[in-house]
């Protein structure tokens, strides 16, 4: 008889499913799916605060259009008959350290400098502007910093004004402020926080292992490459050369919500 | 210059991510996870009922403990060193036909039925026997009945009694309470509904198209999938073997909400 | 105790690997690899003859430069800094239905015809004939004719030499023939066997399963990503964007062998 | 109008597919698989010699029975339905550090020991024990050496054999050699070189880059993830639970080439 492992994450048996201890029933439209997550993660139910964050995090990365490479990863897939399942690991083996790897990256970062103001006893201006240093040093940068498209990352801002406002900004969140004034005084240009040190930061103020970082990205990424899927099989002929630049949008013009 | 070609999903410029015409940074915090899903695939937003049902949804198929292939496939690509994206890759390369595949399977059998009953004008019973003996037929079963461990899905109950309570049964839920009689009637002894055809009924109701249903389980496991991963790399050696019947769980014991 | 399963591929044990029984080690130098491909889906080896003209199979389709959609999978893949294998995946799950999905395609339309040749004791070219207007009356067409570049395909025309040359040339490469011919005599205009459709009258003739037949491609096709993950990873910047029109060969010119 | 960008590895038209210069028709028939790969990597063709050492590489990987992970994770995909390539590409996510991962290890140690004998020009079995010594001090250790089932891996020998047989020895296998002992000596026991060990140091004596070391075990393995997937679809039920332990071998008993 082999050894036994063990799982503490749910507990299943005959018509029972137990996450972290409780009935999946009760969960069921109580808890929100952000709330779930954080619960099969940690073991443990969120604040209302924390769930409300983590759901915002979620939002914030569910599309971007087909300029991402996952996306036209996902988009190649389809093209050629692939189906869903096969379309949509096609999008998640695209987020490498070059494309979403940045929130872990930025995590990283945000945990050294932390760590260093704490035991140095400096600022925090101090500790970024070190840790930065100390990157440059190893030929590395502090990643999580600047965009191809955005200067000005409306995500970013929303992430942070939301974690203010729900009273959860910790010392990942201002840390981040303090690296991209390091880097604006280093490179006497800004350098702004994208929406990957949004995220990063949050996920480090909510109490995220990095590791698990790049995870998220995936989970909320999913909706979105599931609709290019969708619509790379039912508006173009398979087979399609798919010129990354050659797009227009032509779905609902702005609106808001009331 | 190439020809330009379409996507109508979001609208993305510089400092703008626009998802069906809502800025991005205006539906982070005040839309769920579950409602902007539901923006993402349909070009609209729900109504409050219909984003916490589809919310109950994900919130069902989060995680099934360490006994679904796609998990133990996860874990096995985990136990090789696999960075956590291919992981995820393995758990969403293994939902096909006979793993997760029931949901999409299910609601092809409902919309059979429901044109049926309605096309001939007989009754919803009268309509789910005839599908199902069709199905016989042709040597197929209809899917999203019967389960290896439940009997009584809890997930099923639930998610049946949430639509009713948020007033959303349309054709689909009742349809799926027929094929389960007609199933008794037909065997002799019951092929209870299970979780695939409770989300089925459900996804048909809230009018998705059965092409996408696997990406709502898909979606739904990734949090499961991820936690089993990271369980995997910090609690087992590489390499092991991984058997699939001799696990236990020592996790929290049964809790309740408060 | 679980109960045994059974496998008859590979005998495992201390210090012993046999390959249908033959010890590994005896196979290394003398058999090649396209013969040992051969043993490990057949349970026997093939004589010469057959070997070689797998092994020309695998040659055929080694890599087609930038223009697959696979090819373009991995290098996007690659571009966002995957590790190898993930890239790999990635083209692997881009060889569908429309890509280089069409061997299987053939192999079932040629054992289609073969079968109606040999029941309705009609000739070659009527078999070819009816059954290309059987998939016309199902909205299908017979696929391995007509290429997007080529309309004499070198591959193909070696491929069928050798086969010939070999006396390897049983059922399949004739009714590829006859199938050519008659959807010449249908078009008015020359519809070309492609490399899938020789590909798929050679493993025909040979006497592999429809269902195996995309596995060799995607075989075949591996060396093929490497090299292109690599120029990817070399010769371009993280992230850039892949234009898949946009390409030239700068490669050594025309040479061959002495 | 998009720059430019370039690829050195196939040059492709109307009717023309050319390999590094040679036109691919050319090469079928003529050429092997493993001469072609080679070409397709190096952009030159091998010498015989050369071209045989990396057959019998290839050759050496086809297969190791059920217990691999990467053929478990295979086998799980297509036991839930996989189609073959979502099959495959399971196994080759399952390539790793811990699995299939230590040829490109041991071909970064070979070299760094191959290094330090040149540079502080001492003997091999010096350099081999320095190396050792500094992957100990980084709490890392030289990989390639010890295997869970073999402690005379039947492919090490014989690839071993036959570089030397055709002349192909270099640095690589007198530097693996060298570890061996080393590692012998450090231990009092013996830690045999595996056929990661061995594969890594033909490799490395053929002159390939560590970078590209796991895609030939990728490669190689292949047909055996096939046969596995294969026999998987047609010998069992789909969602077994597939223990990993329980197997038993049924093929053909030992025989020998004649």
């Amino acid at each position: 008889m082999a050894d036994k492992w063990f799982t503490s994450i749910t507990d299943v048996g005959p018509n029972k499913i137990r996450l972290s201890g409780y009935p999946i029933g009760e969960l069921m439209g109580r808890k929100s799916f952000a709330e779930v997550v954080w619960l099969t993660l940690r073991g443990e139910l969120p604040s209302e605060a924390e769930g409300k964050l983590l759901d915002a995090v979620l939002v914030s990365s569910v599309d971007h259009g087909v300029t991402p490479p996952s996306t036209l990863a996902a988009r190649t897939a389809a093209s050629t008959g692939a189906p869903v399942n096969a379309a949509l690991a096609s999008g998640v083996l695209a987020v490498n350290r070059f494309h979403g790897g940045a929130v872990e990256g930025c995590m990283a970062a945000l945990a050294e400098a932390v760590a260093h103001m704490k035991e140095k006893d400096v600022s925090r201006e101090e500790a970024a502007a070190a840790t930065i240093g100390r990157y440059g040093e190893g030929g590395r940068r502090v990643e999580g910093f600047g965009h191809r498209l955005h200067d000005d990352d409306p995500r970013a801002a929303r992430l942070f004004a939301l974690a203010e406002e729900l009273g959860l900004a910790a010392e990942g969140i201002p840390m981040a402020r303090a690296f991209e004034t390091a880097l604006r005084n280093l490179a006497g240009k800004g350098l702004p926080l994208n929406v990957d040190g949004a995220i990063g930061a949050c996920l480090f103020d909510l109490g995220f292992e990095p590791h698990t970082a790049n995870a998220f990205f995936i989970l909320a990424r999913m909706p979105g490459w599931l609709a290019h899927v969708v619509e790379e099989q039912t508006r173009e002929r398979p087979m399609r050369r798919i010129e990354p630049s050659a797009w227009a949008y032509d779905g609902p013009g702005e609106r808001h919500l009331t």
